[in-house]
């Protein structure tokens, strides 16, 4: 009887019949702007006394919509703590490419970035769920871009992944204070990322020695791993460039997979 | 009692206890060359009855040496009928980069580089093992380069991996014949690979409209994946530029792992 118990638990383990996702909207506060993120886990696999990996997931320049929200889901079926970041303010989201601009604009080049993005993942942490030796960050467009400047202000992290994510050359300051190993997917014909650019962001990773891996998915351009990234775009009045490709997308989110199981080891 | 040997025999199979390997030697000819190649499989996984997915193995240019050998027994490990591909001669091995250059250099622009791999897929095939609607071709170095020209050949290929290969540009009518997928392995600083020889082997990729993956894998350079790359690279006075990474090799290798469950999953 004890092993046909056994035997149940560990099916049911597998096919994940167990699971039952939590999900909560998170109000905090950062410089005076009043925010609200989203924190997803599964409660059979992360607890106060067995604290798992945690995952921050920084949205695109549309700001805090549901594709961050599923993908903080997603990372809680896992078995990760996920924490879907608000850069902009509670409720600030938009359809409207020149509106995102203006939003997406205010932290680019600014500590700023690094700073809302870090107030999030403080609220990872705080959900006292989380193994703080074990924490990374993943990004989508804009929010690729910020953990980029979140990994270069020496937040502890042990990587970051971003998904078409606008590329930031690491200065040698950054790379002093890097800590985080990077996993940076990268759709080969985006044509919103210039070869110069990445040229420049390839030799900074080399120049300072950092710790990644680049992949560049044949067919893929901007937003490729959203699946509603061709209605979005279109009802944004953004013609090309943008669209999503399944291929590339369950293929970086299974090399983001890989990447965890790496860098979330126990030692 | 029933359910105890169900979980045993789950457990079994986990852990790859019951696992038993099978290596020999093939002689076969081509093009008037006596060659001799390496097949391994695990015979609790691929027979006549059971068919295996299948993959060809091509050296890098000191040919058939045991490095080539022990990724056939690795794969074979994995479930996989692996065979390990003569390119030279029976027992033509070298460890004199003038020589192998020269062996390699016979093959490079001309129909006999695929064609004396085909050799190789054709006896894989021929050892009844495995399903010829899943297969694939993997090479290291000069092998990368082979496997790349085995795929423009319009082989049957399901896919190919590259680890370290020098990068062939596909012409036209390669993009035309070509069946694989590509997953491409590379050192982000292999100083044998100029930046423009991989500028142009990007764009042919994407003007083919090939379905490929192109990794660079931070600090890698030349032959990273081979754990004897140093020694081997000191003998021959090869200095600078050749090296194993132990960082990349297990992440390309783990990136070759989910290429190939993709590439051979049953439709």
């Amino acid at each position: 009887m004890k092993n046909v118990t056994l035997l149940l638990a560990f099916l049911a383990a597998a096919s994940g019949v167990a699971a039952k996702i939590v999900t909560k909207p998170v109000a905090y506060e950062h410089g005076g702007v009043k925010l609200e993120g989203y924190l997803a886990y599964d409660d059979t696999k992360a607890s106060a006394a067995a604290k798992a990996p945690g995952v921050v997931v920084l949205p695109e320049w549309w700001g805090l919509t549901e594709y961050p929200k599923s993908r903080a889901e997603q990372l809680a079926k896992l078995g990760y703590v996920a924490f879907a970041v608000d850069m902009y303010g509670a409720g600030v989201v938009t359809g409207d490419p020149k509106k995102a601009g203006e939003l997406a604009g205010q932290f680019y080049g600014r500590p700023l970035m690094a700073e809302r993005a870090a107030a999030g993942l403080t609220q990872l942490v705080k959900s006292g769920l989380v193994d703080e030796k074990r924490v990374a960050a993943i990004g989508y467009c804009f929010g690729g871009a910020t953990v980029q400047a979140l990994a270069y202000s020496g937040a502890p992290l042990a990587g970051i992944v971003s998904f078409h994510g606008s590329l930031i050359p690491a200065s040698a300051e950054a790379a002093a204070k890097n800590q985080a190993k990077f996993l940076v997917c990268h759709g080969a014909v985006d044509p919103f990322i210039k070869p110069e650019e990445l040229a420049a962001f390839s030799k900074s990773m080399d120049e300072g020695k950092f710790d990644y891996q680049f992949v560049s998915y044949a067919g893929a351009i901007h937003a490729f791993s959203n699946p509603k990234a061709d209605e979005i775009a279109k009802a944004a009045g953004l013609v090309g460039g943008v669209g999503y490709h399944a291929a590339a997308d369950r293929r970086s989110w299974e090399h983001m997979r890989s990447f965890f199981a790496e860098i979330f080891a126990k030692k």
